[in-house]
């Protein structure tokens, strides 16, 4: 990607009542933000829905007009609860059925072929009009991109192998580095002089972190840029300002 | 609460940039979904955007217009990058200011009271108006409520803490009772029997929920609702009707 250009930006939809409802704790939301960091896309914002249609198509149709890429996650297996596959089509509004492309990839995973594909399987072929599919190398049942919005399974092994896939198929930018620096005192002392050198480096992100820890609070600096020299110069003088508190 | 009553709604809206770039996994989202499920306050939809005052500014305003309570997380702390109590008063279009009850809060915490109180801690004092204050009895800095927003920290243990101080103050609903039946076939193997048994109870939500362990693929059947003697009658049908395959 050319010097000086901004990254491209990004948004996560997971969608699922058990997430919300405190039975499953996502991990898949983790996974996609340190996977985006490390190739330049950077993750702007992430929302959790309910298995709801007018809650899926406002979303994707919001976020899919902000960011340069949307990633979903959960939704579509077989049972009555899956309804992100419709949905998608709804907000694309284009039509939704049983493709053949997605029908051979499930007919190949199943040990007798078309015989195994029941109703509920073959809930798992439909998709909207227009997508590309996206390959489960664990379990069959694809995902799919349609326009800028690339819809993955909920189960965390399927959601990173599609993550893994997809990736590299996508327009990357400039990776952020970072630096961590750990000060053994509380956020509240740290902050004057933090927030004068988060001044003079306004190019890059400069965080604080408070973590509470056997010998009571304190905070940990964290630089981001794209710049790993001036990462650095950030760090150097980050601990040359706190190495006397 | 009445019966028949639908149960209050509700929104969260993490805050922080530290979330988005993968650096920490957010635990707080998890608690408040246990939290609010055991006590009859449904979770309809979660954000998590970066410190960014339009962002912030507009997703409270659209939460807060569409649900009877929202819980922010992160931003209240004494640095730069703190930014969640100032965007939170322009939401509202309230001004904010040090205010005397606040920084009474604060003088208590610190051994040398006034004397400890610098600029950077003198921030965490800064309190919209209208707004009341939620307790922190793990580091003093307070949250605060304005209207119904509940505005909370990040650090998961001040978020934990203040949660616990604020739920029994806020009308709930009707608990939620669940029942998982486990079943060691995979969804597409139990989707239509469940399809037709969902039907059957419409009044609850059972959802599916696939899993992948050491025998292959399983499914979680999970069923909730208000009424715990309509929640057994569905576990035992669904029981019945999986015992056999």
């Amino acid at each position: 990607m050319e010097q000086g250009k901004a990254n491209p930006t990004a948004a996560m939809l997971a969608i699922g009542d058990e997430i919300l409802s405190g039975r499953t704790r996502d991990s898949n939301i983790h996974h996609l933000a340190q996977q985006l960091t490390a190739v330049g896309i950077d993750l702007k914002e992430v929302r959790i829905v309910a298995d709801d249609p007018e809650a899926i198509v406002g979303s994707v149709n919001d976020l899919r007009a902000r960011h340069t890429q949307v990633f979903t996650s959960g939704g579509i297996g077989p049972t009555h609860d899956d309804i992100t596959a419709d949905n998608i089509a709804r907000a694309f509004g284009v039509s939704i059925d049983i493709r053949a492309d997605a029908r051979a990839t499930l007919c190949k995973h199943y040990p007798n072929g078309e015989a195994d594909l029941n109703p509920a399987r073959l809930r798992m072929a439909r998709i909207p009009d227009g997508a590309t599919l996206i390959d489960n190398p664990i379990s069959g049942a694809p995902g799919f991109s349609i326009g800028n919005v690339h819809v993955m399974a909920g189960v965390p092994k399927v959601f990173e192998a599609m993550v893994a896939g997809l990736l590299p198929t996508l327009e990357t930018g400039m990776a952020v580095t970072s630096a961590t620096v750990r000060v053994e005192r509380p956020e509240s002392v740290v902050a004057p002089a933090l927030g004068e050198l988060a001044k003079r480096y306004s190019d890059l992100s400069i965080g604080s972190y408070p973590y509470y820890g056997s010998g009571g609070y304190g905070t940990n600096l964290v630089v981001r840029g794209t710049d790993p020299a001036r990462v650095a110069e950030a760090e150097a003088d980050l601990i040359r300002a706190f190495c006397d508190i």
